[in-house]
């Protein structure tokens, strides 16, 4: 593997599991004011989009990332979502 | 451009553009509680990974979108790093 290629499975691994620590607050806390529903709602189209390009061109790596990412972000959008139902 | 380019460049514009109304947000309500930590940390490290990719391969779409993308998350950084000494 090249040292490019290597950088860019480190970066897809990190850009992916950085959702994983702000899952676990939101499921600990149950607090997501602070977190912008703008955010979330652009982020999982946009990753979404990701995914269905990734399906697109038969590429499981942009698949696979994109469909981790894509289902930690709807964990953290379906409790903004669901926020004024808890406050 | 192909469908799938044109997916792409969409893709990449909205997962960049979400992390505009998280700092607006931010800038307005000060409120970093809900955020984690650990995910901008994860998520500024990778992406400045993929922008470095992007430099390696001088791949200019690449570099721009996690250069203005790294910007906006390092505001959330920056605001959640300080978070102590405004509650």
């Amino acid at each position: 593997m090249s040292p490019p290629d290597l950088l860019g499975y480190a970066a897809t691994f990190l850009t992916t599991a950085a959702f994983v620590p702000q899952v676990v607050q939101i499921l600990r806390t149950r607090d997501t004011r602070a977190i912008s529903l703008g955010m979330y709602l652009l982020f999982c189209a946009g990753v979404a989009m990701w995914a269905l390009y990734g399906l697109l061109l038969t590429a499981w790596p942009i698949i696979l990332a994109n469909g981790v990412t894509l289902l930690l972000a709807l964990v953290v959008l379906a409790y903004k979502l669901t926020e004024s139902r808890r406050a």
